[in-house]
């Protein structure tokens, strides 16, 4: 194990990719079954960062767990993520996910809502192998954080949508936080470092004090992710750049400029915002960036999620870590990643 | 306990609706959780006939177990088939469910995929509570049979969704018979009737019988489905009649008279069953009706129906059973109930 963050990235995001194309089959004699197996894998694939399963692991190790046991979850966790972005990006609208275009563009959105349900089952039957490694107890109170994890998820995502649904823009920080913390914190960091907290015989108290800390990482990792989607490399961040402009996405900017403009920029805002992607022009898109610059709502979102971080990175040295000193300090380098990194 | 089979069901249904609606939360204090709460819970509470987790408890009764035991797992088998038509009604482009819009045309196709995904979730919560029931060794059996039946209901979904897609109609019965073994056959008999026997202890050489047996009973609840959504009525069948021919769906009726209709009638069949749904008028639905009784492609199906209950009868016949024989002429009432029934 090297003790750089991005070196040990690259390594267990290949432990895990090798494990989760091992756990997908490929091949089928009946062709139809072999393209499910090929839209599958499409998301597994494709090149990405494995920072939540890193995160499982290194918690694991951090505690004095044998990260090794954690490959498993953190492989599911990974499943999870891929399941769950199918969906994600046919509800909505999403265009394009790690550089290439969403499996529902590929292929259709009714071979892709049922590819991703196929992927959860990969994932759920991935996770009942933790019974042979962790033992039955562990292997049932792993489970129970998944169903939480989904339950979280599904949660926000519901609140975003719902907010789609009715135009809704009148939204306050703490309507976005409520919405963030549920739909992308807590399966982006809460879970994961519970998980291996959990894998490492950490007591309940532990894992209790990993729910704040998480979901402080979570969000300011959504926020600079939201960040570049703005300002960032296309070939770098994978997606469209303005992308949750033309998607109208409840972002922390969005918010902050809608609670900043004036009466006529709202109305402009919401005109634009509320647009059908297919109709909102790369004229539109530049509006709207200029009124973000203009209220210094980029900036504002940016040093809220420095903030956060810098939160995290201190709540991180109050967790009674009792492993190899060598893990705490890649995981501190990971809150560090989270709100620096451009990809 | 009565001995009638109808009365069975009814009372069946009422236990498990009374699970179900305990384990689904209704109130929340965000008003958009509860929204979500709300679509969770719309499915469940249609009226439906409780098929699957019957013939659940019923094996679990008949190989002598404790049927009280099954409940959970029972229960779980009806959140199983209401997340998987949620998401079934938006790939299939269907109007009606029970008797009522169906989801994603009561709220939108998002928040549906989102509700569905949230239900999911909600069964493995369920399923979790089997630990304290059947201990973890069945607990995590079942949970196996449930990842099993998910890998095999999107399996059969992906082959019909490819079809659709490729505007496939030169297929054979045995290719029907796959799609429909895994599609609907798995889920809705086999995983079932396996789940009632692990609960009941019997050993694996029965649940290996009951891989036949099921598949047999399954592909006959189909086919009747598919004879009723011609010939039943709405009031009792809860879709639209003639929907399946709207939908361009490839049942064993339409696939039978694809393979006995001469050239020029095959043409207009692809070009009628191929129109997008919205574009079929009612003359469209009628020409492809009276084509199927010019064929006798209803009756062959229906015949087919209640060969394969017959046969499946039989096979029951031959399971060991050692528990109360009540339960066994229960079950015995119920294979005949899936060909006899009108809804």
């Amino acid at each position: 194990m090297g003790n750089d963050i991005l070196s040990f990235l690259r390594k267990s995001k290949a432990k895990i990719d090798e494990f989760i194309l091992e756990a997908l089959p490929a091949e089928d004699p009946v062709p139809e079954i072999e393209l499910l197996f090929a839209m599958m894998r499409e998301y597994p694939l494709r090149p990405g960062k494995g920072l939540r399963p890193a995160l499982c692991l290194l918690t694991c190790g951090a505690f004095g767990g044998n990260s090794d046991k954690a490959l498993t979850t953190a492989a599911a966790l990974e499943l999870f993520q891929n399941w769950i972005v199918i969906h994600d990006d046919i509800e909505d609208g999403s265009e394009l996910r790690r550089g290439l275009p969403v499996l529902h563009l590929q292929y259709n959105s009714p071979l892709a809502i049922n590819a991703g349900d196929a992927l959860a089952g990969k994932m759920w039957e991935v996770l009942l192998g933790n019974r042979e490694i962790v033992g039955p107890q562990k292997g049932f109170a792993i489970l129970r954080e998944f169903t939480v994890m989904l339950n979280k998820t599904t949660s926000g995502q519901h609140i975003e949508l719902s907010w789609v649904d009715k135009n809704r823009w009148d939204l306050s920080e703490e309507d976005y936080f409520l919405m963030c913390r549920n739909k992308t914190a807590w399966y982006t960091a809460v879970a994961p470092m519970r998980l291996g907290a959990i894998i490492a015989d950490a007591p309940e108290k532990t894992l209790t004090m990993m729910v704040d800390l998480g979901l402080k990482l979570g969000v300011a990792f959504q926020i600079q992710d939201d960040v570049l989607n703005l300002v960032g490399s296309e070939e770098k961040y994978g997606k469209e750049i303005g992308g949750d402009i033309q998607e109208g996405k409840r972002t922390l900017i969005a918010i902050h400029l809608y609670n900043h403009a004036d009466e006529g920029e709202r109305s402009r805002i919401t005109e634009i915002m509320n647009k059908p992607r297919q109709d909102k022009t790369p004229q539109d898109v530049k509006e709207i960036l200029s009124l973000m610059r203009k209220y210094g709502s980029i900036n504002y979102a940016s040093d809220f999620a420095h903030r956060l971080s810098a939160e995290a990175k201190e709540m991180l040295g109050e967790l009674p870590f009792d492993g190899d000193p060598l893990y705490r300090e890649m995981l501190q380098q990971l809150v560090d990643f989270v709100v620096s990194r451009e990809l």
